[in-house]
């Protein structure tokens, strides 16, 4: 479900990374092949073309990038390049020191990671910046936001396919309870979303939905500006549709006059070796336009072009 | 820091795998034989010895140990054949399930491994539970403890050594404040200790003891009846001073009329590969009866002949 698209026949890496080392000598910097060669690599082929490229150049490729480069079509490359758990480490670290915390980054990389692909950012955190996520995480917080964040960036889930049934129903009655309350804060609410796996959470909320007639992110829609609300319901979806989520941020990012041109990108390059294909078809499904005509009626030039590489759209 | 001992000269594993086997021929069991062997492999080495044993007698080791071996004898030599993160799960695990769950051992196995181990540990509850580890943990405790534990256990910390002092200085004051206040559930309280690497909260409570004159722990004692305290004082014992915690379990163990053998088993099979020198010459500072006297007092047997070959002291 990866929108990313990787030629049949790959050129050796050597070669990737002197064509790289190419585009940026002389006047100008050829943008073109810089989007051809690292828009259709996948991760592991990435991190080769960098390793190969510091051997031969004597110089880290995201340096040579960052020199050459600028504004929104920089940091699209720059963080595509990166593995995927560098990537969010540094995503979530600029999320948390920012002086209002950015918590749907953190909640996003938190929940919308498989287990192991989270436990591999916080060894990513830990070694680039000396702490654990989950330090700065409740560190920079406070509140309702803390109390759900920290648990959820810190849980090791269990990512097997197994579901207790009864265990479901039992706790789709406590999620209820908790929301008829309004003890949207209440631990054991907290306790079920943070640490039962993905699948169990699934069933628990099919339940819901079944039991009580109503999906429990209706119910957690009582106060529309309610911000501990909002958080809440994207954890559920995070943890339980991540295309229904990116797709609400895509649209938000893209509608208006402006465009969130960090979103934008964050999704794109987050996803594009994921699940893309199944956001490009939820937006779709919610807006009537493809994404990718979205894309350009609101991005220009070499950052449009790189968005619609990686979301299989080359044709610009 | 280990008191296990091994052999500079090993005997090859097929060897020690068919001599154990021989142990488990005729009328009687060879212990003698048994503890000679397994009492002197360490981790990996008993892990190999477990894998040739199933390729060449089709049976698993630790199946043969449990037909061949009874009571708290058999206890030791399995708990101690096990790797250390699957040996950790299923201790986690059996605390977890009593029906008053023993916070103690979670809080042992959470606050005194690395946190990289603590995370294999985690990794062999997934594989062997299909749950998570803090999933059980959330789901079998309640209140305080309920508070402390779950970002105990679920907590990837930070394991390198730098130490921020300043952050020391203010996060001492913090943890006086609250417990001055009494507030020993407090968030940021729990919140510090839950997160910090060991090294900073090592610094941290150096500072405490500086600013106020008394160690952290001296103030955690003002009711000596409550059982949550103790536990918060296990907790600060364990991530800084996990031989002086681990001699307080010995010696409560050992000392009365009756032996408490789940607790000297556990202690001395899970530090004999890490520390247990260090707890043997705590305890003996703390009770001038060096530990091995002490439990040819409350041992005998096999059991007995196990315990003191862990603790290097073969001739008992």
């Amino acid at each position: 479900m990866a929108t990313l698209t990787v030629p049949d026949q790959l050129p050796p890496v050597a070669e990737d990374s002197d064509r790289l080392h190419s585009a940026f000598q002389g006047w100008g910097t050829d943008e073109g092949a810089i989007i051809s060669i690292l828009a259709h690599r996948n991760a592991k082929q990435r991190s080769l073309i960098r390793q190969t490229y510091a051997e031969t150049h004597g110089e880290d490729l995201l340096k040579a990038l960052d020199k050459e480069l600028s504004s929104d079509f920089e940091r699209a490359v720059l963080l595509w390049t990166l593995h995927p758990a560098e990537r969010d480490a540094l995503l979530a670290n600029e999320a948390i020191r920012k002086l209002t915390p950015k918590h749907f980054v953190i909640l996003e990389i938190a929940c919308t990671r498989t287990p192991r692909d989270l436990f591999l950012v916080k060894e990513e955190y830990h070694a680039r910046f000396k702490r654990s996520i989950e330090e700065d995480v409740a560190y920079h917080t406070t509140g309702d936001f803390r109390k759900l964040l920290v648990p959820l960036v810190t849980a090791y889930r269990y990512d097997g396919p197994e579901v207790n049934a009864a265990l479901a129903t039992s706790e789709a009655k406590i999620l209820h309870e908790k929301i008829s309350e309004k003890a949207y804060n209440d631990e054991e609410l907290i306790r079920i979303i943070s640490t039962r796996s993905k699948a169990q959470l699934n069933a628990t909320f099919n339940h819901y939905n079944d039991q009580f007639g109503t999906a429990i992110n209706k119910d957690l829609k009582t106060d529309p500006d309610n911000d501990y609300l909002k958080f809440l319901r994207a954890a559920v979806k995070c943890l339980t549709w991540p295309e229904k989520y990116f797709e609400k941020v895509l649209r938000l990012a893209i509608k208006g006059l402006g465009t969130d041109e960090e979103a934008l990108t964050r999704v794109v390059v987050t996803r594009a070796e994921v699940d893309m294909k199944r956001i490009v078809e939820e937006y779709y499904r919610i807006n009537s336009v493809p994404l990718d005509q979205a894309i350009k009626g609101d991005t220009s030039g070499d950052y449009e072009r790189m968005l619609l590489a990686l979301i299989g759209n080359d044709n610009a």
